[in-house]
């Protein structure tokens, strides 16, 4: 059914809080997913069967602030009132942040030029209450000096193989274009709070998180940031440290070629 | 049942996501509370009924990062031992930030010289999903400068009748040492992170939120900050605006003669 209207592509930034999800893609024995969610509310609006594509699959409890999805939809007024009515019936933890009509044959995935991600870590004895679903609670002292060594060898293009696996096929290859790792300390309450901040042009998966579990094992000194560069050079996912947990990690912004 | 050792009283900063509870305060027909669950550990923990009696009654959906508790406890071990099993058995939205020996009869409500609460509004076309449970989402213009006049009323002793009503008794007398508004922009989002922290020596039932209100009816244009002066002086409880939803309080900080 498509009430007359034309059918377009329209492309969206949105933001969720990936807590209470089985992460982005819908799944045959998994649910809610954020896919699912965005599909349920465009069909409860529009009244036809909607597909949406979107840019980065986070897993489940990873959270974005500018995860892009395009979909194609039959609508006849502004782009601005299906946001409006979008808005209205996504739950309280999902927002659509932009939409616009996408040129034809827009392709969140592979139209994408970058991708960056931010994982926070919370050093202290204690988490945070009101933060746990944002932050990975780590104890015990952690060499700053030591992570950002070797946070160094990750900018520029190197054979991921020890950090994740293809989402599909077998090239592991990826560039990193920033990496960085910023640590502001809270000296009224014994913690320091840690971000590490990535753009490459795609990502294995779970290729952050186990960046940061290995960053993270630098830091507590059981790896030194020379080993860090080795693992990378091996290119064999054997070698890595633990995955850092899902809550830390946010999907920030999509990059294209042409701004949204 | 004492196992032997002796009745003490302890006391504990408690920091807690309220989003889940019934506020601190047990009830008969509401559960869970905050109050509920630290008497639940504490006698899982000691085999023994516990009565716990925190510093100020935080309504449903408020948060704490500072609530000061105290209890009677027959426990043999260091207090850091009971602090450590008090913080493995309860749920991981409350956290024990400190726990020490009381001197015998410190009371947390009585003995408190002031208490200080923050409330968090988030000025934005649209809400932050991972922050929507810990900040009130306010649309539309505010003047800040209006509202900062409105809040240059508050500082000194004055009748509060017109924001709350006391938690006891008839007495609506209260003295309000701080009282501050602070504003970021964020002009990446067009939205503006808004903060009012208050430190009084009590506080009546709903007060803050009822300040807050009514302060965004300032900032709206809807009162005018002279109005707001008025409001207060006419200690009249229909004068004030609406009361502001609980999810952007925070109880920050209990204060008593001696540190603990």
């Amino acid at each position: 059914m498509t009430n007359g209207a034309e059918t377009r592509r329209y492309r969206a930034i949105i933001a969720y809080d990936g807590t209470g999800y089985h992460g982005f893609q819908r799944q045959a024995n998994a649910s809610p997913t954020i896919q699912g969610a965005l599909e349920s509310a465009l069909e409860a609006i529009a009244r036809q069967a909607v597909n949406v594509i979107g840019a980065g699959r986070t897993d489940a409890g990873v959270h974005a602030t500018g995860q892009v999805i395009a979909f194609d939809l039959a609508w006849r007024h502004p782009p601005e009132d299906l946001k409006n009515a979008f808005n209205a019936t996504l739950p309280e933890d999902i927002v659509v942040r932009r939409l616009c009509e996408a040129e034809a044959g827009f392709h969140p995935r592979f139209d994408a030029r970058s991708r960056t991600y931010r994982y926070r870590l919370w050093q202290a004895p204690l988490d945070e209450p009101l933060n746990r679903h944002r932050q990975w609670h780590v104890r015990g002292p952690l060499d700053v000096a030591a992570v950002k060594r070797a946070v160094d060898h990750l900018p520029g293009e190197h054979d991921f193989a020890s950090f994740g696996t293809p989402p599909q096929g077998d090239n592991t290859q990826r560039s990193v274009y920033v990496a960085a790792w910023r640590s502001e300390e809270r000296p009224d309450s014994d913690a320091c709070l840690h971000e590490f901040v990535i753009e490459a042009n795609a990502f294995l998966y779970r290729m952050v998180r186990s960046l940061v579990g290995t960053l993270h094992e630098v830091g507590r000194g059981a790896i030194s940031p020379d080993q860090f560069g080795e693992i990378l050079v091996a290119a064999d996912r054997t070698r890595s440290g633990p995955t850092a947990p899902p809550q830390g990690l946010v999907l920030a912004t999509i990059s294209y070629e042409r701004a949204q």
